[in-house]
């Protein structure tokens, strides 16, 4: 209503009390000024009504909220169903346009403003997080795997003769499809153990380059984020064999951004060799529903052509949650968060142990993973083992994974025994558990206790 | 509270009154019963309550919305900001499986339901509009542009030495660039003209797969929706040659549900010969903000093969706007939709028409295309029409657009003279409108007064 | 959206596109302005995104919206609730001071604009209904009954030792209640009948004044729209006797604002004698939930000393719902739906007249009530009648009253018989029935097809 | 969900995920059983979604949600506006019927729930809060100053002939004009001096009482939460005197359910003397927007017949607020909360003490009042005071009330001298501020170091 609207009401109401009416509105112009000038995350959150204020005002540059608009095209933003309407803010025309997810649709300024200043923001989120130098990113409409396949379209333009991909091996179906989607060979070369850990063997990377033709790699696919016991990849290691063979390095950062240990390891692998791109998850890094992914880098060029690459527009759901998350977050509270998953990390693992220890487990070594813990379950058959993660899921405890080791899977036509391991032959039988982001202090408790009275129960029923 | 929470409420409040108000409950079990049962869309449209309550009740089934739930794992649908939280009705785990986009989540029994159920109801509703049979499909939760990217990839997999997608030429970036983001070459093969009508030559369709080798075509891709004077393509001659040849037929469908012409001419290349696959748009056709697409087709098993390519989760958003759209339009309102649709098309053409006779222009004759409808421009020099475009935005008419015929464009490394016409050499330049679903009679007479204003005003001005 | 804001877009966006936006955002403001400079309300009705972005805009303006605020008293809008927050639109502080329902709250100009502004809006709508001169009036944080109540507690301070209220009979309790709660003796005098109509006895007034002694009557209370076949007070005649004798006129016009007929016995008791004030419904004549009423006059000094009456501060609510449902509606919608009322109370009519000869009954005469109307139940005991009204509720007819006429209740010491009928002795039992606005025509067919079901269900049963 | 409906789903779902589901919603149905049953908050709060849920299905109940009901009637919760009737819950009935806000409405058995269950809601909060024995008590919509005119105008039928109304003095405009409102003379009673602390001075309450005549009392209106120096009123000898003199007292409880002080002295009165009822204001007490208040007392025959008074219907919203907010607080945090305030007074008083030292001024000694504390402001002229509390709420800081002693007001045709102070001559001009419910840590050090501030201005610009 701001601007001038104020001295109208000094008619119906005393000018002295309008006047500190129009000082808030001032301010809150100015922040908002100020956002979209520094494209920042505020350092401190904006309260709800601001924010909520804040997208309703963007959401009205769009023309199909103009009064008096009539639309004579076939995609003019007319959204029957009122509820549909206003869970979206009455944004309909989404982001990017035919030619490119980056690109400002001339009909939805406030769509496109939405998508850019939030590609922004996630870009200080990731140098907030550690990332250096700040990287260039866009928010994909869909979540880390399809983002990856994106990543290896890109590339299929960049090196058209090449057919595989090599994937140092970890058990996440998602990731490993990302390369059969793009219309890849999938190799996935085997990880190796130190101590409880299971790591990158960078030299079976090199190997099975050769193997397959230097010339014929499309990239190699690390990860950082992964359940322990799988430490994450050795990307300086890798960056540096990739930038001695003129070979792309793709990392899955799943949800490597609220770890500062995965954010080292991007750094790193920058600083020494070749990274081309990392790709993480809205929901799991930003605490927003599934949806999107960032797709990030350190050449602006090469990130922009991949967005230049997406056929079309897509929704603006995934851009708007984080928006509003990161408004409301602030720099503050976001850094606060990060810190406070470590100890709750450390309070995780303290609680887990005592829980171990009463009943003749322990807690696998695994200095190099600081999201997720392995509990072992080597007093219970292997057979048997999968029962208990149903038992902690009708106990209302989700996300545990039980993993035996005796599963063999074939995804993207590969076959890999002892799925969920990491490895074919894993010693033991193990239950992960994360400490993500967002996870409260009170949770800790509650999964020790639930744990330590599911295994009581697994162990009589036996 | 349903169920016997209602006899705990007699002694509050009068047995006969509560008991009322139960059956109305039961009467609305009952019809989720028979919507979960039946999976079809409603023949009357349920009300806002009643379909926010539905799935309120839904969301209330993903375990993060269990009371008493924690979470072990690294994505638990911890959702930080309540405004985001809100307008995803809590619903945080997305759609899909690593596997597949079509998997049931565990700890998302209800985010699962609304995807299947979507499913469903879509195809109803394809069948409604008169698709015969009723096809299979499923929403992606990208735009039409992207979902016939992974169309392509899918026939990669079928197809693994072909190289090239042959196009009949139309306008339009995204359908042009899904060829491209795909990885493979776009052949774009010219049209005829058959009075002002663009229309398909099919036997250039056949030179130029004789020119590649058949064999190294992936697919034909073909359109219906198009803007006038573009014609929707011939897909009985092509899905003949298509089924002669082997070569798959992907139909990019994108708004062409809301069109008698093009449900006919999909059903009619199914029966005469071979139609893979056939993408559409879910905002253009359901009145929903941009954000999905629906892939369909009617050999169950390819287009689920499609679903399983996709890795990973991806955004509940577009399943859950079409779901709401559908159970509040029930089949009644969507039938009058389309039905209207169909008049509105026929004033609109009258009041343009009515409009060119004033200014010496006249209206294509294009009957072969019944959404949208093309202006010449005769009386001006082409270098200036692009200015009426803008003029009409500026006057708050969006969507109509203005061609020249005198624009070169490179899309997808393909060179497109005349850009914008279909056509290397169109005669006219042109201004196009559409009568798409939603718009509504009086939108017509406003676009007619407006356009007649800013000819005037451009006559002016020249 | 904010002023110069836009400017700074200019970085992000193309300026072009952006200032189509600023135009736009200058368009509504200009609509704000003009809102507040003229109060009245919109010809065209705004759109749902317009109003919910007015109504936080004006919600920012309150203190405890000020970013930075804090707070040091014991009332400062600390909303714990973020639902209620939300459907509150953060508006805490409510409306008045706690000298004046109708005072400036220094902490609360966004608060106080929604009560100024609606006031002015409702004085404006009762214009539009008919009534002239525009009058004076302000909503009451309660209805009808207890607006009533705070009228008589106006008029003691003005008569002091007056004791009595004469009340011509109407049979609804609130309406007689509201001088028991005001601590007043209530009289009611009997009415006449004039062929089905139950009309004011003018006489009897003078007659129950005179016994009373006309120094002791606080007021004269009549009513207009009532239920058939009693009709509307006659309003002339006694606001001039209460002219000639100094004794003042309070009107429950609960539901007469969409009458023609009430607004003009309001219009001529005006012109011709006294009428100190007239109360009505908020819900029932602007289609919102329970909560106001209007307080209105043609004395603005008297209608302003009953709001300066109100001890404290009162709920926003009710004011809001107004604001928002007047913004919506425009000049335009509303007088669409007084006249659409004004068609379908004839519908109702003419499709019960049909229902009433199938069963051998009538539609009662009566041309002074355009509201409602009564079907007589003459060819059924009457005893029995009641069972009627149940049978209709539970097919779903809501708001049907049977009146058999052989009750007898007492109300504010006040022994009415034939409790329901406003007469002692009325010769038939009958249903009444109302056309009230926003019913929409298809709602009288089904009335009118369930009571022809549950009459013939009924006769089968005795 | 829904009973049995999730069966149907195992046709789309597997069957174990489902019942997974099921046993999530047989457990929340089962909350709400309790809740129903027990009428008791719950002990642990419940979420958002929770109570978004239940309000939702609650609404359901009301006839206008059933599905297929049309209405005959002129009041059928026929709401024009969505967003009204989203802000409401589609609830549109209100509480209450014509003769009772007490009483069930048969269409509106939702709202009806809604009134009943809040009220033993808030019954025991406030024995949570330590009124013993658990009071009777129910919500009216309005605040607490009508509130306090609904209970004289109550007491008006039981001592019919009384007229005057002895309040101690406390300087509270809505206080004494609840008196005027329901047409009563008002007599203020001077207070007495004890150090610091203006106390009662129960004598002058029976020297007034003796010059009215005891038999034309209607009430002692006394009160318990105020501004300091003033402290609660002695409401044991007051209702000893009462009970000696056959008097009714009225208590003014408005925020003093978060004080154990004031509600203390509520128990002792009802112990040794009479206390008849007491008033608390909803939004001062529970965090809600400004609306209700809660008339309390031990006598459930004089309590409900104060609400059968009450004249007609009144809106749901001050009801559901206070119900909804109870729900998400539950039991542990509404203690958490009033044992916070306690704490927050403490560190209020120390941040001040702190201020005052330093500017050479003190915090009057006021141990009867554990709310709000008196800032000295010695070192300026009285005449300027006022402009201090312009400063602070220019600083955001709302709710400082400066006093200087030297105004002079009339409320209700009562002259008080001193206005403000609660004396004609108190020595100090001073500042007050209070620590209420809801209050955050971090405010205190805010207001400490902006008045530090101000002062220092204050003090230069003199």
């Amino acid at each position: 209503m701001m601007g001038d609207p104020f001295e109208s009401l000094t008619a119906l109401l005393p000018a002295n009390y309008v006047h500190m009416a129009r000082d808030a509105a001032l301010a809150s112009t100015s922040r908002i000024r100020h956002l979209v000038t520094q494209r920042k995350i505020p350092d401190v959150g904006w309260s709800v009504n601001e924010i909520d204020l804040f997208v309703r005002q963007i959401a009205a540059m769009d023309s199909n909220a103009f009064p008096g608009n009539v639309g004579a095209g076939e995609r003019e933003s007319r959204i029957f169903s009122v509820l549909v309407a206003q869970r979206n803010y009455n944004l309909g025309h989404g982001i990017g346009r035919s030619g490119d997810i980056l690109a400002v649709q001339p009909k939805a300024v406030g769509s496109s403003l939405i998508n850019h200043l939030t590609n922004h923001l996630v870009s200080h989120a990731l140098s907030l997080a550690g990332i250096q130098p700040k990287p260039h990113c866009f928010i994909t409409p869909f979540a880390t795997g399809m983002a990856l396949t994106m990543c290896f379209l890109r590339l299929r333009h960049m090196r058209p003769n090449a057919t595989h991909v090599i994937a140092t091996r970890v058990d996440q179906k998602s990731h490993l499809k990302s390369v059969e989607a793009a219309g890849f060979r999938l190799c996935v070369v085997a990880n190796s153990r130190r101590g409880d850990e299971i790591t990158t063997d960078a030299s079976s990377v090199a190997e099975a380059a050769e193997s397959i033709g230097v010339e014929n790699v499309v990239a190699v696919l690390a990860v950082t984020s992964c359940f322990a016991p799988r430490a994450p990849d050795d990307l300086p290691t890798l960056s540096t064999w990739c930038k001695d063979q003129g070979v792309p390095l793709v990392v899955n950062n799943a949800y490597g951004v609220q770890s500062s240990k995965c954010v080292h390891l991007v750094n790193e692998a920058r600083r020494v060799g070749r990274l081309d791109v990392f790709v993480q998850s809205c929901d799991k890094n930003f605490m927003v529903p599934v949806g999107g992914a960032v797709i990030a880098g350190f050449d602006k060029e090469f990130v922009d052509s991949i967005a230049a690459l997406y056929p079309g527009r897509a929704s603006c759901g995934p851009s708007l949650d984080v928006l509003m998350t990161l408004l409301e977050l602030g720099v503050n509270r976001y850094k606060q968060l990060l810190s406070q998953r470590k100890t709750i990390y450390e309070k995780l693992k303290s609680a887990l142990q005592i829980v171990a220890a009463k009943h003749g487990e322990r807690i696998l070594e695994t200095k190099s993973n600081n999201i997720s813990l392995a509990f072992t379950l080597d007093n219970y058959p292997k057979e048997d083992v999968s029962k208990l993660g149903s038992m902690l899921f009708t106990r209302n405890v989700s996300g545990a994974r039980v993993v035996s080791g005796l599963e063999t899977k074939t995804v993207a036509d590969v076959r890999l025994c002892g799925w969920g391991a990491h490895a074919d032959d894993h010693p033991s039988a193990y239950l992960t558990v994360a400490a993500a982001i967002g996870m409260k202090p009170e949770e800790v408790d509650i999964v020790a206790k639930r744990l330590d009275k599911a295994l009581q129960k697994f162990k009589q029923d036996l």
